[in-house]
């Protein structure tokens, strides 16, 4: 049964047993840590598993509910899975799934929605206690036991030297090729006996390209043959190129006035179409030599390597499209050495992204006249994702871009409101707004001065004059409280106006 | 006129001149940097002289507002006379002056609220535009050209270095015994130079002790004789005591839980009455070796230096009141080796704030049920001070607690609202709220359970049954977005009703 290739050590080979079995040593009341982010390198067959056991356990009217803890967003087969069957009592740090999003949403599920660079800490902190079990995906076992990640490190590393009990899945569907692809940094400590980290380039190595594990917590191997998720991306549309023209056209601008270099500075990007559409844009665009210190690899960027414009991009995942799949797999070798990926804390870390100056470019669900923006809630109390890395990025940032259409649902939500209706990212920590509309540089403004610039460059034309009218009513409205006008029985009644009626 | 042993160096003593001399170099429309942080440090003359300057030119019907920069909070003779002479049109990135906050809160002075750990490196990205003048309060000028800070660092070294033109102000009240207590890091350097800051512990040295100017800029050096502010402390009320009681037990109950050692790790306080009560608490509790990295001194610290408990204190300013700076000035030989003055970029650097695990102690104006912080706002549109460095060690810290008595204006507001009217510190990065009623443990808890711990143990039993009411009817009303149950059209009618009817 053993793929030998892939399993090469004495010791764990002789563990490998099937999901099923695997998914036993997981029990009602349990934490259970998961490798995985953005749909690459989660585990593929032990979550599936313990979804059939957990709802036969409860067809015998038994308790059964795990709390998951993950890098960040993984694929249906795990949080889709695990929901369904009612499997799941609390999730950090980050979720994608529409199943589980609605159980969240319905209170059924305690979702800790936290910054991606805190989690392993704050695990090794002890906030969130014990960690049961650890189910982790790698590419190949070494035969001393070392483990080849795949297409994320994500929380790995914590979760593997934290969790009382480890199951590996090792994907053969992973590429062999992977190996000499990461790099895991073991110099992490706890305060106050931590050191600085030496890192001074995004694709400078600080680590051992593989991840280690204690071989007598391994309590069960699985193999598996299944692709990460990988979802498709869509073309640029209009809007997403209009924007990525004017985040480019401003990148040019403060090249030609000084502030950045003319290769820029290293490139952070979300995920999602614009992000992607973003790095699109740079493809036409005159500068060399860039570099990424970046959360996730999609296509945009390996476009970017292909090009030759970007040299090196730091990462802790894969976020690619099957068609980016595909183009990585037909030649890995042409991006060895220019691709590194490493642990979460280390790709978000605060202390490496504002030493590096990272340019950091965000999506954003929608922002405030006064600069603060939203990036996690529908209406304030419906959760989307997750604030993800993004304040790890942005705070920390040489320079911060959040970018998004200025409308939605057809025109019925304005991106732009008096006041957001949960703040994720804010007026102290937010540079520049980007919409279809134009761009907004908030840069050492105060709250009423940006209000003057987003309403004017970043607002949909349809919406302006309300803007406009609102800000100049809660000036009129107590000419003592003028720092940051607002009107407070209003601040919210466009939200409110879109529950009750349809449109904002 | 020159003391001589104050000022020793050649080329500079020959600059003396007056206060009066010295503002001419300032005129409309100038960016002026200035020291002072917390009270301490500020030039006690030249704005003064610059106010009389501004006053007779409006007299003539001429224009002249400038842009200030500053550390933090200065004094009356500074904020307080500039903005009584109309003479600022901006400020960043902090203020205290109640003079001056009338201003901003009437919309005539734009006011830029900044994390102070920002502050230096974003004038250096060229963010505000350029630094004309730097008025900059030293201790002493040595034969070398060599500046002695004095009682506060702040931004002067920024300041120093991105000023066209430098007036130095040599203040003879500044204890001459302060020369070696600062340690000014000149590693600092624009991305993509930037190297690690190899800090490991909160007194290791790093940089020098002295600041450095390029003597061909100093237009003029004036010679003061006067107090920083030193605003008295209140005794700790029933309530600070409570709280700080609150406080003490719960980092007892984490040293017993493993999560901290015994000597704890170095602390962070806010200014103010309630982080000083905080302090005065541990000078009973049991705890010894303890460390301090923090950006001011207040007396409490000082009375735990004076105890042996507090080892070492790293900070950016003292902000003693006059009986602690008398304390001080009685023995400076006793604090030598324990207390290093640094640049605030340095005390609130977010990359030594997270490698050294700083417990970060701020107060608050309110927090909401789901545990967003508001420092900087009341009533949703009026300034009170600024985030100060609250943002730089909270997001940071190891462990971070926010800090305010249940109840304001006698009862009629509560300091826990169904949804704060600004937010500084979102749900992502507030760990645990304590008022007089008691503490609430947020660390990996749902923003439901949040609302729990919350309402339970932090709210005053006077308006716990109405947020309680608030949670169950917001739950009710929308069954499918219960992540962050909100009622958007009453989550601010607490703050309108106290506009409308002076209570809440």
């Amino acid at each position: 049964m053993t793929h030998s290739d892939r399993i090469t050590c004495p010791v764990l080979s002789g563990r490998v047993t099937s999901a099923a079995e695997a998914a036993k040593h997981v029990e009602h009341g349990m934490s259970v840590g998961i490798s995985g982010f953005t749909g690459a390198g989660h585990p593929k067959a032990v979550p599936g598993a313990l979804a059939e056991r957990i709802a036969l356990a409860h067809s015998r009217g038994e308790e059964f509910r795990i709390g998951l803890w993950s890098g960040a967003s993984t694929a249906p087969e795990v949080d889709g899975r695990l929901a369904e069957v009612d499997g799941l009592d609390k999730r950090l740090p980050y979720n994608g799934d529409p199943t589980l999003r609605r159980l969240i949403n319905a209170g059924e599920v305690d979702y800790v929605d936290a910054h991606l660079s805190h989690t392993a800490q704050q695990a090794w902190f002890g906030f969130f206690g014990p960690l049961d079990v650890a189910v982790v995906e790698v590419a190949a076992v070494l035969p001393n036991g070392l483990l080849v990640p795949g297409s994320s490190v994500g929380n790995n590393k914590a979760w593997l030297e934290r969790a009382e009990k480890v199951v590996l899945e090792v994907n053969r569907w992973q590429p062999r090729d992977l190996e000499g692809f990461h790099d895991v940094y073991y110099g992490t400590a706890l305060p106050p006996h931590r050191i600085p980290i030496q890192l001074t380039h995004p694709m400078q190595r600080i680590g051992d390209p593989y991840l280690r594990v204690d071989p007598a917590k391994v309590v069960a191997v699985v193999e598996t043959d299944a692709p990460d998720r990988n979802t498709p991306l869509t073309a640029p549309d209009d809007a997403s190129r209009r924007m990525a023209d004017y985040l480019v056209d401003f990148l040019r601008h403060e090249v030609r006035a000084g502030r950045i270099p003319p290769s820029l500075l290293p490139l952070q990007s979300g995920v999602g179409n614009v992000a992607n559409a973003v790095m699109e844009g740079l493809l036409d665009a005159e500068f060399e030599g860039l570099t990424a210190f970046t959360e996730v690899i999609q296509d945009g960027l390996l476009d970017l390597l292909d090009s030759g414009k970007l040299t090196a991009v730091s990462a802790t995942s894969f976020g690619l499209s099957p068609d980016g799949v595909q183009r990585f797999l037909a030649n890995p070798g042409a991006y060895k050495g220019r691709i590194l990926l490493r642990s979460q804390e280390i790709s978000n870390h605060p202390e490496l992204v504002r030493r590096l100056g990272v340019i950091a470019i965000n999506g954003m669900i929608e922002a405030d006249v006064y600069g603060n923006v939203n990036s996690t809630h529908v209406m304030g109390s419906s959760i989307m994702n997750g604030i993800g890395g993004s304040g790890d990025f942005a705070r920390n940032a040489y320079l911060n871009f959040f970018v998004s259409p200025s409308l939605a649902k057809g025109g019925a939500i304005s991106s732009v409101v008096p006041m957001v209706s949960h703040v994720d990212h804010t007026e102290h920590d937010v540079h520049v707004l980007v919409t279809e509309q134009g761009l907004a540089d908030l840069r050492g403004l105060s709250p009423t001065d940006r209000a003057d610039r987003v309403i004017a460059h970043c607002a949909h034309p349809d919406y302006r004059d309300r803007l406009r009218d609102y800000v100049d009513r809660a000036k009129a409205a107590r000419p003592t409280a003028r720092h940051t006008p607002h009107l407070l029985d209003e601040a919210l009644s466009w939200h409110r106006r879109f529950l009750d009626e349809g449109h904002m």
